[in-house]
């Protein structure tokens, strides 16, 4: 069958770890049609950008609100935009962005896979209860892209390795 | 003019406090049309329905799921039916249902009003920004419920208490 | 919290077996505010209510067809007034209708509650992946929306009951 | 005519016959500007693509939901993507799949062909209701592919081939 | 089952006839849960409308283009609310409204039942196939009405009425 | 024909005259099922609701965003609800508050009626363009509604009033 | 400014005469970034296409319909992807099909220009209503559509055709 | 991460200073991958393309009304194709076209930027509110785009610039 279709993943969340990259590593070395998109992932310009480029804010409150809405701009556009989104749980941290991209994301209608270790999964099974799969490691996110896409099982791929 | 609308308002987020019966209260207070919709808020009836009612499971992971599932039945239903959402954000725990739940309003358009205390401002900052209004106290949130059915301000109701 | 709200629940699928009226009874004890909608159940009607009305045909092709198309306006409003479809899938037969409204009420992003046998769950395991719950007896039904509904779980009940 | 659009048609149900290398040749032959999507159509990857990536399950109720869930991002993401939604049901087996598949393209307002033998007839009256076509050949869904693409009809090919 | 249900049935076209009398006469009848609306049926009302209320026009085009946007109005905001759509083409006129409604429902997604004599069945063979019934009487439209709300079929009605 | 609907009908815009006040009284004297809804008209609550309700801002532009936001969650929502949009411009002030509610009333595709003086015709002319009518006087707004929901002309009206 | 993209425009209705010629070569004369899409224009290709592939009826009533349903697919889904809907009402004939076609693209909000000589104006005022403008020759269409994708006006070019 | 997504971003409102030019130059300087669209921006041209094009109108109402409908095909299609839509206030004139895009464009979820003086910001608040940010110069526009489509923010840049 002609498979010309490009997909779009956006991944969501943590930014502490190096899951983005394992990700675009994996994905690139199975050769994947995948547009990989992300938030803005520096810190302290996705904190600070409101204020950095339509002025200084005497209130945190108001500092925080520019740079939340400008990144709006980009996540809302490109969650919309996506085919799979996959939401990441880190260790640490509130993390509420991500829990509110999940919903974002269920609402519409896209297939979410999330990332995330098993000591969140009560406190996630809402979340994981809207997601297609739930994956512990950024390479399961890449086979399942792999599956998805080319229709590709990880024993295939061990076979087409020899 | 002529006011025969009842509001709809759900109320998502925190277990632990008061704040749902505080809303309830000061709404009927103000004589407000509004219907007060909420997730079911039992902690353990919310873990165990699912298995409570469609037989036991084996593993904690797939006996979440069926509990989450059941309660996205409704969850989802009522914030589709909402007019407003409020989102309360207490002081302790993930609470990544209540962030997923404003996801789920702002992707469906539905406005928002959040309620949790200075301290999460910053964690919640994205939340916010797809917020109309940000409440520290469960008294704020009648107030601006009065304020956008009936055009009441506090003002104007303490003169016309006078 | 007030609890005005009535809910519409369709009833789809298998028409040889008494599960409707278990469900209906089951309602009616536990005073739900539920209304219960269904496709036309009476088998020869369902079959030849096209050429009854709009006049015979020759072929059984189109004799079937101007049935289905009647059949059809019905169903798929009710399908889109519902708040909850549940799916039944019986012992026998092919039940393509079943597994069709199914698909069509996942699309439209309807909570789903399929109801059958555990010697189906293999082939309907895609059908059963796009649902909220599945039931083994129409009364599981019943307990799943006394909770969704009212919060109500089977212990508490039972409880109530004493 | 300007008449640069190409088609995207997606291929849904029965994985144990040659129906979708015969329509690919046809189309290929008939030289039509058409991607074909397609399920994964390897059976046994199908069904344990889940459990593969995301690991082993106890119970095969959860391993087929694992599986399920996976194969869902891709097909209902192609039928999304589809301008025109074959839908075939074989000889053997249930098929529930092929006829949620169907449910699933009529709410998205996709135009359906079904492809099936006349015995099915019946059982399938209301999935052909829903459908813009009813074909007994895979050749008959490339007749009617080269028709509504580029106007082509059967008589019109034969003489073009003189 | 439970049958609060009540339909709302537009009826647009010919004005020139007693076919919504008829209709509205056999709803009675049936004792059907069946609200009938229509476009302003009074012809030179109908033409006039736009220049009685906001002015008259030296243009004929534009007097009918002011009356023309008043109706629109009216109907369709009447079709958006329609559970149904009968579109009736009667002997005479060119009635472009007519089948202007008719593809403005099948957009929509609202079942139509057309109401035509056989004479037009060739010139109107699209606007039919969009349609879920072709009737000839408005009493067809009365049955099919009958049987759509509450199963009853003509042979089953006649039996009552022994 | 039944005709159990009743209408809402948002009025938007200016504050300053009695427009509002004039198609109330029209509309009750007409005995028209109509619901009509409008934003606070309250100028200065308009403006300080925000700060009322959610606590002081020091800078002018931030009191503004909070009173504004607050409306919107009212003003929004009404026209959503609305079946038919009146926007009033009156003969001061920017009023860029009501072209935004008829472009927000246009894109969701709600039948919109201007109502302005002749003065403003050019600068308004993409307004007008997307609505239905443009009145002069509030009682040509109350007649047209006459006219959509009741079919009443008012030559229909005075001589029913002989 | 950058202007990359490229335009859409179906041109439903009158297949006797050569105004698609007209607005073809006008468009390529313009050089204007425009594809055209249309129906199957081919009279008995159109009525017959449905039993040539998939087989003959004996009634015309079901000829027709295979034919229409078959037809559907091209023009439903050609018309969803235009930008701009042109439609042409000729001399003479029913042109139901025409009509049909704008109010299906009037409902899915995209814009229409109506193509018809005067004598048509007051059969054809309510679908002049929603149409963005009204031409007499297939010029004007190219004209329009220079000015609406281009900024060209007629006078603009003569001047720059000096 | 791989990004060959482009941006299409209409630029709104005044048409008699430089700030598109000026947008243009900065989104060339930093390399973005943006597509600008924008009305047509020739003052005489845009009020009389409808009678240039369809024929002269006596009535200067509907001379403007011609014209009005005939832009409203190009930029309500540009606005729904928009990823982002800037609104510019000038200093003169009522502008009440580009209010009434920013509700049309909040009304579809577009991300909204205003650009306008602080003295109009009392005056725009309610649309300011509707907007993710609020621009002072076209500079800030582009420093915008640069952040939201490649992470850039304005120091970043300065150094990369050294």
């Amino acid at each position: 069958m002609s498979t010309h279709r490009r997909w779009t993943v956006y991944l969501s969340g943590e930014i502490h770890s190096d899951w983005r990259e394992r990700i675009e590593t994996g994905v690139a070395q199975a050769g994947l049609a995948v547009d990989l998109t992300t938030p803005v992932t520096v810190h302290e310009d996705s904190d600070d950008c409101g204020v950095a480029i339509f002025g200084a804010e005497d209130s945190k409150f108001w500092h925080d609100r520019k740079g939340a809405q400008l990144n709006a701009i980009r996540t809302q556009t490109l969650i919309r935009d996506a085919d799979v989104v996959v939401v990441r749980f880190g260790e640490k941290y509130k993390q509420w962005n991500a829990a509110f991209d999940a919903g974002y994301a269920a609402a519409l209608g896209k297939p979410i896979i999330t990332l995330h270790p098993p000591e969140h999964d009560h406190a996630l099974k809402e979340v994981d209860a809207a997601a297609n799969a739930v994956a512990r490691e950024p390479e399961q996110v890449v086979q399942a892209l792999a599956y998805v896409i080319g229709g590709a099982t990880p024993k295939t791929k061990a076979e087409a390795a020899e």
